[in-house]
């Protein structure tokens, strides 16, 4: 009899390195054009997943959530933290993994790390969204709040949505160089300014992804001209918003999820009772999105299970195609099922 | 600049391997000692948990769990499927992994196997709750359910209640003939019994362990003598029950968190508000365990995260001490927290 772990007992596992190998294999824009069809698909099936508002674990520096889902096929899952304090102590202020398992069995299929792919699935949703919303002829994006998440945004929307232009801006200038440098020579025309206004100047698309919670009103009523779409990142949980109230009641707001957009997004400051339009309903047709030139849309965006559910069935795939991966002995496998006890007698 | 990861970017990892390693490292009856104790321990700081009924996945043929807790200080979560389909497809029923994090950082410290470290965790628990409330005197466990719990559960109740006999039931030879065999040796005194009454015979406590859902009444009111203990480990899940209903209307019942069990465990045939009592309340002395020779005490066990955590804890210090793990490379950690894009750039 064997005491070596059958191949059921082993997870195919995507590590930091084999993430970025991946990223670079695929090419980051093409990848990131590839979630967002991916999200969107699964958007448009977004009736049948099991669907429920993250598991919060909240002390007072921070979150530890569990985000579940599944479409009665698959079953996925994200460890993701929030920390906007680990900055100054040199940590991320989002680190992320997930697992992808069999419904059927209930056996995992994948386990990776998702602090990149997080990132890549955040700006491919809000790029996907943004070409449901935004003004037509928009190719210049502000991009408010130059932390982890701004060069993933822009070039999403460079990709996705044929923007050309960014126009950086981040309270501290240093954020803004560094994602300039990083952006440098990748096709974008990239501006970085010195205050929210200027930013916002000809800018037909306005993204505002911070992290820190003391700066509560990024933008302010009287920067918000009419026609424009707003991509709103960073108000992403209980007492953390970005936009001025106002600008709230002045726009038509799309949100992913509203038991999860009410308690954690930016209409956590309106009535619950507060009209907004679930984005897949725009994505499969049945409501319509952009419906004039001096309308402001916003998409009231703070991440939902799904679109981590479509980004590891993405990175499944793709990785077993590419062997961006290694085995795990993660799960114990006896060759009798009822004999666990015997595979750990036997393996001494 | 360096592309390399960062000491935070790596999470050490114990697989299977590394936890069978870990439990002969140890000894296994220590191993369940330790594990009571640590989880009596975190049973007396119960007010001081997050607790929250577990995040359930439903399907036709299983359910997929995530088990979060947290005591301020250490968060932990499990990954637990229950699919009584999976033995005839040669899977297991049940297979775990699970995490530990800090809670604050977010980061995690832990990711483990816990398919074994389960089976290890829910015998640990049972004996450590029959200590409270079982009769002094008791030396013979009735086992009924011979799957891949029940040797772990025969060799906790002999190490932590000093049980000497147990009697073996199943309902397939087989699985008794496999409990037996991998007993044998261990210092316990071992009967194969021909049905659940034979194995009743003499026995002061009575573990009950089956997995299929379509077996519903393992034990029958008239099988019951007064005075023993009953410690019910399989109906864990909603539709899923061991016990006649006679019988919990003649014992006095114990359990770990009333909100999952009223929904998961033996009381899901009673009314919502039958009196149940914690057993954290017995094991800080609020409330008397056993009170009489002639009372039955039920331990109505469907498994709760704050045994997980105590778990997981222990085995986070045990690794450490002996080395039984790996380092994943699972968490993006870039030199600037804020350039995660720059650290992926620079690794191509």
């Amino acid at each position: 009899m064997t005491t070596l772990p059958s191949d059921l007992a082993y997870v195919p596992f995507v590590s930091v390195e084999n993430m970025m190998a991946l990223v670079h294999h695929l090419g980051v824009e093409r990848m990131l054009c590839e979630l967002a069809d991916v999200i969107e698909e699964d958007f448009r099936r977004w009736e049948l997943f099991d669907k429920t508002p993250r598991v919060a674990s909240h002390s007072d520096v921070g979150v530890i959530e569990l985000m579940p889902t599944s479409d009665g096929d698959k079953y996925g899952f994200k460890y993701v933290n929030g920390h906007p304090k680990n900055t100054k102590e040199g940590l991320q202020t989002v680190t992320a993994f997930g697992v992808l398992a069999e419904v059927d069995t209930g056996y995992p299929l994948l386990l990776t790390e998702m602090t990149l792919l997080t990132a890549l699935r955040t700006a491919a949703t809000s790029a996907m969204a943004a070409r449901h919303l935004m003004p037509k002829d928009a190719r210049t994006m502000a991009m408010i709040g130059n932390g982890a998440q701004a060069e993933f945004q822009c070039l999403a929307f460079k990709a996705i949505c044929g923007v050309d232009t960014v126009r950086l801006y981040d309270i501290d200038p240093a954020a803004t160089d560094k994602a300039a440098r990083n952006l440098a020579g990748r096709g974008l025309s990239v501006v970085s300014c010195r205050s929210g206004e200027e930013a916002m100047e000809g800018a037909g698309i306005i993204t505002t992804c911070t992290a820190d919670k003391q700066y509560a009103t990024i933008l302010t009523d009287n920067m918000i001209g009419s026609g424009v779409h707003i991509n709103a990142i960073g108000g992403d949980c209980p007492g953390k918003t970005e936009l001025h109230r106002d600008i709230l009641t002045r726009s038509d707001i799309f949100v992913e999820y509203p038991p999860q957009t009410r308690i954690e997004g930016e209409i956590q400051q309106l009535d619950p009772d507060h009209e907004v339009t679930e984005l897949w309903q725009v994505i499969t047709g049945q409501v319509p999105g952009r419906t004039g030139d001096r309308q402001i849309t916003l998409f009231d965006s703070v991440g939902f299970a799904i679109e981590d559910f479509s980004a590891l069935k993405y990175v499944h795939q793709k990785v077993r195609d590419t062997g961006h991966y290694v085995m795990l002995d993660m799960i114990a496998d006896p060759d009798d099922p009822r004999d666990l006890f015997g595979m750990l007698a036997r393996s001494q």
